[in-house]
């Protein structure tokens, strides 16, 4: 009892090409194992005369999306093109006309999402991403369905792998930055532009994606605070490292009493903890819930294979929906979210400074932080006479007081400058 | 636009209760975050005199169970009572009767699966059991929908908390099994009577589950081998550790060219496996792709509240089913499996050998593997004189030859004792 759906795919780059090698080198297993028959119909790519790895019948490849979205044997839409505008339109007119879609875009999903699940709901068909956020990790579907009663109380992801790649080489083998940078774009885990890797904009959009699936409440891609990695320095990664801590890019989704936030920097985590063992271009996300505990899922965060295979389990998952022939409640729903501004969120923070070598000057340091209502956790004296840094980790306190102590103990004159400043992510307040 | 879902619960023990809090308690999270108003309508419980920790209006409990599957107002029925047979029987004409069911009892869809998924399939309602296996853990999900589509080669898993936690303890303190297992009961992670968790039995029904769905072919609990760790000695702990192992009970499902097979035993495995890492009550499922490539989820595998989390996620996820009013296209099919007799699953041994230190012993024991067709792969030895020790690690080998091959050395004129045998799992042949 196998039913044919004919699937119409948007790109053909390294994930679309590893989807269709599945869908057509797999066939038999899929139809075995879910009695889905599968049928490849248009494929949309850009350049027609450009070798591919797949194989397709003729007349099945066109240079025009939008014959993709409108041929009537097409029931289904997969959208692996990229990108916001185009991509949104393709995607917003499938759903309108009653298609179900499955897309690997997180930049889309991040910026459109509200009204793209709204496009879903209105016409009764499932609009899938799982792929979008943390490449062949199942993350989507067990945070919106299996968690979908759990009251989550934090999203801590790892979910840029080039980053992640960087930062272990740094923290591994004392590596400089641009080192780290160049290695990770020879082996292909960084792109010749790596700015939306390493700036830390790339894991922004999946942190609205988290934010908003775990708390049901829609936190947009411009909601998202973010900083990257670029100014990191391996004397900030040897300090952590002395002091029991591992300096990741995280993603950080929270719900407290005063609302959400959604956030992308560098932080200190304890090496203890479940995310600093992750290393190389491996992804994962670990998730607080007041009843369900601490959970972590880890695996391949990118690649064309792993995130085929998130790809085409949405595939399977749309495809039964169409045959069915029902209409499918939603599974995602947004209510509109309580944002706390950036500047009122609590963190804390480890401030390197280059300071004269003398009596007082803890106590005019500790007396700014004071004034703008930062305690401080614990003080380090590294070096002495012209070589003399002080290493302040403060307790928790809002982002903007935080910011405000920092600038006025850069005005200080014991103070030479401060060299660095992250965040610290651990239990203690 | 809020629509009632009246519930019907069967049993209301740790699992139970909690999921009665949750739905009483977050009634007005869970239906701003989902739609969805759920009324516990009835609770079937052994003793309706016993004080209960969530109130529920008169009328509700029941002693009687089939009250709560025939009563027209329960659209959904979650069974959390546990066993085999009435418990079946419940779900079966709950099945039967088109109304949904939600089940935590691994025992019964270890067993009974086959049927109930045929049950669940004719009525076109869905069956769902998230909380069967890893507790709070998103597991099932992930595997039976987003890795629908991925050729999974082998599932290993940590999926006994009691056990696991018993583990630990013998590692990190040099604990004998009793004192561990005594320590285990009066912290609450093992029952007074421990059989089912430290034999392998609740182990093998979730590597039943976990076999059957990762390769879509059933996979039932009689034909899981299972041992337990009630013979692992505090020796081969201290040995296994120093040689860079850690030793772990794994339920272990693989898939290879000559079949499906599925078994539960303590393991042997490299310290810088990510399951070596899982320690205490914590559970954890490793998945192995041909696509996806490595997988990890971990989490808490037990308790009333994360398993009541895994739960209520199959609650909203029916529900959403009931109220679309449509069949269900069922998410999961078992074609019958090929499966491999345990004699012919090859496996790597570790064994542990009183022996007389005298020259041409090995030889002897060398000779005496080799005729049965096992190769050795290290050998090392420990004491000397009237304490000395054999520790071998064999090449991959099919079980029944690792068998032959230690009950030929058992005979051997220099070998006091075959003090242990244990299987190693690494990625070498």
């Amino acid at each position: 009892m196998e039913s044919t759906v004919g699937i119409g795919i948007l790109g053909a780059g390294t994930v679309g090409s590893a989807l269709i090698q599945r869908l057509v080198d797999d066939h038999v297993a899929i139809a075995a194992k879910t009695g889905l028959d599968f049928s490849v119909r248009r494929v949309a790519v850009r350049d027609l005369g450009k070798a591919r790895a797949f194989e397709v019948p003729d007349g099945v490849l066109t240079d025009d999306p939008w014959l993709v979205v409108n041929d009537p044997e097409v029931m289904l839409v997969v959208e692996v093109m990229g990108g916001r505008d185009r991509a949104g339109d393709l995607v917003f007119a499938a759903l309108e006309a009653g298609k179900p879609v499955v897309t690997a875009n997180k930049e889309l999903v991040a910026s459109r999402g509200l009204e793209l699940v709204a496009a879903a709901e209105r016409s009764g068909v499932p609009l899938l991403f799982e792929a979008a956020v943390g490449g062949g990790i199942p993350i989507i579907r067990p945070l919106s369905e299996t968690l979908a009663g759990e009251p989550v109380e934090r999203v801590m992801g790892i979910v840029n792998g080039t980053t992640n790649f960087i930062l272990s080489r740094m923290a591994e083998d004392g590596a400089e930055y641009g080192e780290a940078l160049a290695e990770a774009q020879a082996l292909g885990y960084a792109e010749p532009d790596p700015t939306a890797d390493v700036s830390g904009a790339d894991a922004a959009a999946k942190a609205s994606i988290l934010a908003s699936l775990a708390f049901g409440a829609w936190v947009g891609v411009d909601d998202v605070y973010y900083e990257g990695i670029e100014d990191l320095s391996p004397i900030d990664m040897a300090f952590a490292s002395e002091f029991g801590y591992a300096i990741k890019l995280l993603a950080v989704a929270e719900r407290s009493a005063a609302g959400i936030s959604a956030r992308v920097h560098p932080v200190l985590l304890p090496v203890d903890h479940p995310l600093a063992a992750i290393r190389g271009a491996t992804n994962a996300v670990f998730i607080e819930g007041e009843s369900v505990g601490e959970l972590l899922f880890s695996g391949p965060g990118a690649g064309g294979a792993p995130t085929a295979t998130a790809v085409l389990g949405d595939v399977i998952d749309a495809a039964r929906g169409v045959l069915a022939g029902a209409e499918v409640a939603p599974r995602i729903r947004f209510s509109p979210a309580e944002l706390i501004r950036f500047d009122d969120v609590a963190t804390k923070w480890y401030v390197r400074l280059e300071v004269e070598d003398r009596p007082g000057v803890l106590a005019e340091i500790a007396g700014a932080f004071g004034d703008s209502g930062v305690s401080i956790k614990s003080v380090w004296q590294e070096g002495a006479g012209d070589e003399a840094l002080l290493l302040i980790v403060t307790h928790r306190a809002a982002e903007a007081d935080q910011r405000a102590a920092v600038e006025a103990i850069a005005k200080l004159d014991p103070v030479r400058q401060v060299a660095s400043v992250l965040r610290v992510e651990s239990e203690e307040a």
